[in-house]
């Protein structure tokens, strides 16, 4: 056993699946929490513990919160009348990041896939259509990826929304072909969401 | 607040500070962790806690452990005669995983460094001078990086043994100038283990 004891090699295992890590960077890091072991180490062992037990979907959006419903989605301020429908929880946090969105959200969670069988109700689509009714929504602006998946998904939605009286926008200049919202700056994500257009 | 809960935040802002991630990378690791925060997440918080209350320097050598004294230091059949000096436990480990080395370590845990006021007795070379007699040691391997300061250091424990029986050797050939060890292949670190030369 190379690196010190069972546990420590469960833990650089654990470590080196996370995303964008492996097994060098992964004992790095061990290493380096191992030295600050009364400190750092110990405090986020207690904060994944509590971020774990506290964490859930918010029942409205999807938006992760330690409560039933979301800052944003308990917000009166926030019920602006419009809706903006992401994949992905990164997604909203790279908007929120971008201070350019007043309104609220929807957390799809993936896009409709027929490969993997995901379809409207795995997404919760039908639990958006209902949000627009009770919260009277006005626009529903779709922030998905500019990929094959995702604009497929923003299709499905805008059909599906047709026949109501909602305004359906989409990101307009500003997201690259094939780019992905948790990579681009706050800068570009803002200006794609000012000039947003019909869809 | 863009990213759920304070303590969401204040996990992200901890995990950020690890070696070679920041704000984006610990982003994405957190949204993974919470994801999976009934399996993966719990167990990360477990090990990090446990091996934050386990782990120890061994009395003997300086290794990482969870007894008093390490398996390595445990073992008579590592009782060959032979010690490999190294800078730190990252560097001890590079060579438990080249599999070449079948002696015991003393880890330094740094380099002397006037600017540091990094002396003699900060790096265990009292203990090392005291192993050297106390375990019939016949060789030593200064195991350094091939940096300024590893080799102010090797020089300075060679000229401390110089008047014992010791033979005193260093790594040889494939240490590449300014590498460190804890960066190089376990072909390359075994290579430069086999051929390594008299000082
Ligand atoms: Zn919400
Ligand atoms: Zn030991």
């Amino acid at each position: 056993m190379a690196e010190g004891s069972d546990d420590i090699q469960a833990l650089i295992a654990l470590i080196a699946r996370l995303p964008g890590l492996g097994p060098r960077s992964a004992r790095r890091i061990v290493l380096h929490l191992i030295r600050k072991r009364n400190g750092q180490m110990t405090q986020l062992a207690q904060l994944l513990d509590s971020v774990a037990n506290a964490s859930r979907e918010c029942l409205t959006c999807g938006n992760i919160t330690d409560r039933d419903i979301c800052a944003i989605c308990s917000d009166p301020a926030r019920a602006n009348g419009e809706i903006c429908v992401v994949q992905d929880v990164a997604d909203l946090w790279a908007l929120e990041r971008g201070h350019a969105f007043r309104g609220r959200y929807h957390v799809l969670g993936g896009t409709l896939s027929a490969l993997d069988e995901i379809g409207p109700e795995d997404l919760g689509i039908p639990g958006l259509i209902d949000r627009i009714a009770s919260e009277g929504v006005r626009e529903v602006i779709l922030a998905l990826n500019a990929t094959v998946d995702g604009q497929t998904t923003a299709h499905y939605i805008a059909d599906a929304l047709e026949s109501s009286e909602v305004v359906v926008t989409g990101l307009a200049q500003g997201v690259p072909i094939g780019g992905e919202l948790d990579y681009l700056d706050d800068g570009t994500i803002s200006a794609a969401l000012r000039a947003r257009r019909s869809l």
